[in-house]
């Protein structure tokens, strides 16, 4: 059988058990030209939260009924399409459920050989590929840069901290916790950490960049996007991610009361969406399988287990309670 | 005498009457190497209003019990400056006084059979250079764009839409009453206007342009600018130039809620400040004053007379009750 997990309740506010229902399913045969992916790894994004809202945005909401979305990886099983065949692992937005059809597209292989299985859908996939079309093409950083980056002990904000250092940055990173902040500086190489949760950032922030920041690599919105604005240097770049601290309110959205700081310091903000960059992922997961393989870029998850679990789980990404990628396995072995 | 007016109160809100003092001192001499400037018009602009805070900006605050800082234009009646001569007309930061000496730095020579004196100070001067290079260097418009722009009959954004028309864009602008409104599509030519006063700018805003904007030229923050945010176009840019509304706030500003529409729209929020472009001025004037001669820019000034109606005068600039360029007499004939 394949338990799928199906959106079945729009969540206001923080998604509750009783936005899904778990449900087992005949395993699917594949169509002509279609293959059948048994799914080893799904991957929890912050961003999942806003599909499930009923909002225009940059991507269809979910349909109510419909399996989870998310990103996935896993192996061929079957193949009726000559471009895969089987024992293929292959990468794509599976969703949360153990077994998919799937035509191919959208789906491509990967190497579990050069990298274990949830890099791909990590450092080597959606949140690898955000940090680095955001950092280098929107934040444009370039070297003696000072680079502050929300959220930094996560998916998106660890890769963009270390690609900054490999750029020649200066890089801060904010995160909540002793534990993420000690990683970041020991294991990831960045030049300080601000603990949201037991410091304060505005005091931290003016200590360790007593001339300000150039680029701010915004993941989570909120206090701490308004703070960053207090600290701009000339020209300044924010790049907006995310939200995180946002994506449950259900009220309003708190705005950034210090954007003025961009006219002062006639400063840009600018909002990315990965999506946009899709034909360079090949170029970007070539150079970050390079500097993985030269041991200056870490790629870390938090791998949960079991389809059922995946409430619990999501709700990490919002708490904080996790270390890195956060990713479920679904295949039961 | 010299008729001074000097700042001797910082306000909180609204700069009452209490903000300056009215003085009288001798006229000065000219020293060595400077001019002897009557001053005929200085200029009243919003930015003044933050000249007056004692915060860090991109420009120092005024101190206490200094002149009142003001752009002006006026006649050259002695020279000790081998670089102007008497009965020359220049224009400068003289501040809100009938006479001033300088050494001429920043000041620069202005012919009136060309223009009116007050256009020096209006189209020619800080308002027009800051429409200039807002709307072309910043907003980056191309033909066929669909630009939005607040403050609408004002000195700069009278001429950002009037640019915007001249390059092949579709211009609404949003002006308080249904006069400014009228001459902003009659006199003008923008496309359509919203009388934010009288009408739903929320519900004229997607009438007059279903498709969304391009760009947003922002002079006045608040509402405005989270109602603009909510109608990007893709990759749209946003013009971050003042934030009227906001200028008087005893609170924190407004910031924009809807600020995570730059995400979904993968857009654009920069500010400006026009000191930036001070030597490209010279360009723009060229460009701006061919423009008028060919009849496609018109330049409107709402002059006021007396330097001890400064005060009354000022407020026009927050309640709206001007029409076009806002600009004191401060010579008596």
């Amino acid at each position: 059988m394949n338990k799928q997990l199906l959106f079945v309740k729009r969540p206001v506010g923080e998604a509750g058990d009783d936005t899904w229902d778990l449900v087992s399913n005949p395993i699917p045969e594949p169509a002509d030209g279609e293959i059948l992916v048994k799914q080893h790894y799904i991957s929890l994004d912050p961003a999942m939260r806003g599909w499930m809202n009923d909002a225009k945005s940059y991507i269809e909401p979910m349909a109510i009924g419909s399996v989870m979305r998310a990103g996935s990886v896993g192996e061929v099983i079957a193949s009726k399409n000559s471009k895969f065949n089987v024992g293929d692992f292959v990468s794509g937005h599976g969703g949360v459920q153990q077994y998919i059809t799937t035509d191919g597209k959208g789906y491509y292989t990967v190497d579990p050989k050069l990298a274990p299985l949830p890099t791909y859908i990590g450092t080597l996939g959606m949140p690898g590929m955000t940090a680095y079309f955001g950092i280098l093409e929107v934040g444009k950083i370039k070297e003696g840069d000072v680079v502050l980056v929300s959220g930094a002990a996560g998916a998106v904000g660890s890769i963009v901290g270390q690609i900054a250092k490999i750029k020649g940055c200066t890089v801060i990173g904010i995160a909540g916790g002793a534990e993420k902040c000690d990683y970041i500086t020991n294991e990831l190489g960045f030049d300080g950490a601000i603990d949201y949760k037991n410091e304060s950032v505005r005091n931290r922030l003016k200590e360790l960049c007593p001339k300000g920041i150039d680029v701010y690599f915004d993941n989570v919105g909120g206090e701490i996007l308004d703070i960053a604005l207090t600290r701009l240097r000339l020209h300044a770049r924010i790049v907006i991610c995310g939200a995180i601290s946002q994506y449950n309110n259900k009220m309003a959205v708190k705005g950034p009361s210090n954007y003025l700081s961009l006219l002062v310091n006639r400063a840009t903000m600018q909002g990315m969406v990965v999506f946009d960059w899709a034909k360079r992922y090949g170029e970007a997961a070539q150079q970050m399988g390079m500097w993985m393989a030269q041991g200056k870029l870490k790629s870390k998850e938090d791998v949960y287990e079991g389809i059922e679990n995946f409430p619990e789980t999501f709700a990490r990404l919002f708490t904080g309670n996790k270390m890195g990628k956060l990713v479920l396995k679904v295949i039961e072995d």
